[in-house]
């Protein structure tokens, strides 16, 4: 058996060697393999299981705030994507093609989608008609390729990506921003509430805004390795879109009016922040809110006490299960306990229940929570609610040590020396005054690859002045204030 | 507001123009739209709501029976789909081919999936080490591309569609063919209970299995237009592409062994043939169980009784939902009730509930049902049970339509006039004996466009002995009955 457990068991240190830990994880727990395509992988149950945990979160939420799901071609024409020069600009260089279909050669050859916009806003031009027709808001679960060049890193760089892609329109500005926020706040609250994730909210840069968008908001979590993920993006597209495609309506007056669009999105990246954020040298470590089986119940057993402590098992999982949680019972006979304790610690099982003889005889359960080993006895009495109260501290521990880092992770610097110094010392988000000036970010990016991840939302008061007066760069006067960091 | 009454209604025939109704229903009921490069659609939020309300229902069932859940790349190489000649030799004509990623020209083109055998089972080759490994079930559910150049008919003919395709591995035939059997049956099940479509089960003849399966089984449907629908088909693959690809396991001895493996699929043409079956010159019939929304409320107002009736309405509305019901409480004052009668009537919702001040004076309810317009009084009191009643009544009465059209629709025949003759005449299925020789399905198919759809499953002890001793076409001696019919 030593040399399963060895092959079992994570090797790589997440702190001294993050990248080989991080793959090693993510394969040995199950979530994913290479394909034979670099760039590619291949999703594993126990890692779609994780998708569709975030989906079933984030849609129920879009649904409940007027969100439709639709279904557009996985090919577009490339006079499609042609029609709005900012975006083929922006995409160009990453689009894969299709340029035939069977033996014959295509007459136009066909994108596979790297977005959807140069699709989709066409048919919202043909479909709105009148005010009545807005707000539309559609979305799609798909997944689109961009043909980058890079190192494969399973759910954070891979050519082909699943995500969603919201688009919408509305009457006027107040319309579409609001739109904005919505998704924004409900990227925030996925980061939160289901992945245990803190996280910064804030806009882009305007030289680092999606192509055509007015306005780039996105959430950013800190990785432990002190670099920034962009999580989820939300676009105010302002009304360009609208003209390049002509989407208008009639208002009450039949008048012709613009509409006012949106666009937004998060993919498979924000399971490698999961992954990334909470999990260990034992393996996964992952939230109850999204965690696919959120409790293991592992019988410890002789020979002579088998049976009664197999019925106390199965009496715990039909409790549990009757309140909606999911139990996975380990009755394996060829595995014995430390083994299974490995396993689904490897995997990431929130929580742990024990059940030796001593717990039949006093009528306990003990509950080990996953991130930190800590065991606490119940009474069997009490099962449902000790376990509820468990998973909601591991949820809580989960948060608490992600708002720790974020907390932390934000220091503020003036003048190039200490912006490069901080951020090669800590990582982490630097916060200084900025002049606006694409320039100054450059000299930061070119020195040490880190650039402006988020600017203050306008609207927001806690940083309506910024943080220096001058530009930590160059000394100008500041605009506002800019946090930079190195990114995934 | 004629223009859009005109607009709105349904003006081809059902009975003289099948194919310009359906395609009307399809666009009218804003279920799809064309897509601007041939062979594909736009599935819009009411068509992609159908979709979602089958996987549902199937993804359930799926999960109920030990399947998991993956995702496998959507490109594969060229050389995968070789690895497997027989596959290739299926779909080679078909495969839409990515030969370049952004200006690169690849070294190896990449064909979008036209089904995922050649990449999922190298994959199952790695996972499955021992028998413990068994069975592996996987499924996924993404869209696939074959560049058949037909007219695009939404749903039946695209060149993209949606579907699941399930692949799994099992230590011998036994486990394999129950697998098979498991998901045929399912399939029936969806047909029945969910699209209230009665089906014929069968397996095909050698000639025209899944290119390397053994057994190809599947669910048919009888069109009202005369005409079979494959409705999802579940491969008992044998050997073969265990051994193509290596896929084995180390039994209980410790002998290496094949695996029996089987794959099986459902596509987006389950929702061709739910509107095709039951819908109608006033639109879309949906059944309950897949309807997005199964009630519509529909308040008859004046001026001086509208509060009255609207908060009569809202009441309605908040005890069907409380029971987990869709209900739509169409408030609009734009419009007048004759309108919105009609546009629910078009988009098929099962049940409709008028409120006057008559049925607020009376407690009672008025439900008329969307097949045939039937109307029911109910007492207010009993709400929930007689809407319960009158949704199961509209489900029994498509499924019982359905029925019986498929039990006229078989007729046996022998000799070629005759065959030939009553599919002429009738359409629907021709019971006749079969030789076996792929020949005989030929002449019938070169003179008529039918073909034999299926043949009883081996073990189907009401088929044991054919319909006929001798062929029906050749006149040689009969091994099995077979079913001919034109089909999509
Ligand atoms: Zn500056
Ligand atoms: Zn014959």
């Amino acid at each position: 058996m030593s040399d399963e457990t060895q092959e079992l068991g994570i090797t790589e240190s997440k702190e001294h060697s993050p990248g080989e830990w991080y793959a090693e994880v993510v394969q040995k727990a199950g979530l994913a393999d290479y394909a034979p395509m670099g760039g590619f992988i291949v999703t594993r149950p126990r890692g779609y299981a994780l998708w569709e945990g975030l989906q079933n979160h984030l849609d129920g939420w879009f649904k409940q705030t007027g969100v439709q799901n639709a279904y557009f071609p996985m090919l577009i024409p490339e006079s499609y994507l042609e029609a709005e020069k900012d975006i083929v600009e922006g995409f160009d260089p990453e689009v894969a093609w299709v340029t035939h279909g069977g033996h014959e050669e295509l007459e136009e050859r066909l994108a596979v989608r790297p977005t959807s916009e140069s699709i989709i806003t066409p048919f919202m031009s043909q479909w709105i008609r009148s005010h009545r027709d807005l707000p539309m808001r559609l979305n799609q679960w798909c997944s689109v390729i961009r043909w980058e060049a890079t190192d494969t890193k399973p759910f954070f760089r891979t050519k082909e990506f699943l995500w969603q892609e919201g688009h919408t329109a509305h009457r006027d500005r107040e319309g579409a921003w609001d739109e904005t926020m919505t998704r924004l706040d409900q990227y925030e609250r996925l980061y939160e509430d289901v992945l245990a994730i803190d996280v910064l909210t804030g806009r882009k840069p305007d030289h680092d805004k999606f192509p055509g968008a007015d306005t780039t908001t996105s959430v950013e979590a800190l990785m432990p390795d002190g670099k920034s993920v962009q999580g989820g993006t939300s676009h105010y597209l302002g009304t360009g879109f609208a003209e390049a495609y002509d989407v208008t309506y009639a208002d009450e007056d039949e008048e012709e009016q613009l509409a006012h669009t949106t666009s937004w999105g998060t993919s498979w990246r924000a399971l490698g922040a999961l992954i990334m954020s909470h999990s260990d040298d034992q393996g996964l470590v992952l939230p109850p809110a999204i965690a696919p089986e959120q409790v293991v119940i592992v019988p410890i057993w002789q020979e002579d006490t088998r049976e009664e402590v197999l019925e106390y098992c199965e009496g715990l999982q039909s409790d549990l299960e009757a309140t909606g949680l999911s139990v996975n019972l380990d009755d394996r006979d060829e595995r014995n306990p430390g083994f299974k304790f490995n396993e689904w610690e490897l995997k990431g099982i929130p929580l742990r229940i024990e059940v030796g003889p001593n717990e039949v005889d006093d009528e306990e359960v003990t509950m080990v929570h996953r991130p930190d080993g800590e065991n606490v006895v119940a009474d069997r009495a009490d099962l449902v609610s000790a376990v509820e109260d468990a998973l909601d501290t591991v949820h809580a521990k989960l948060f608490a040590a992600s708002e720790e880092r974020l907390e932390e992770g934000v220091r503020e610097a003036h003048g190039r020396a200490d912006i490069l110094g901080t951020i090669g010392q800590h990582g982490g988000y630097v916060k200084t005054g900025w002049c606006g000036e694409e320039s100054c970010e450059t000299e930061i990016k070119d020195q040490i690859a880190a650039e402006i991840v988020a600017v203050p939302m306008e609207d927001d008061e806690e940083h309506e002045t910024p943080v220096h007066d001058t530009c930590g760069v160059c000394g100008e006067e500041s605009v506002t204030t800019a946090y930079f960091a190195k990114s995934y």
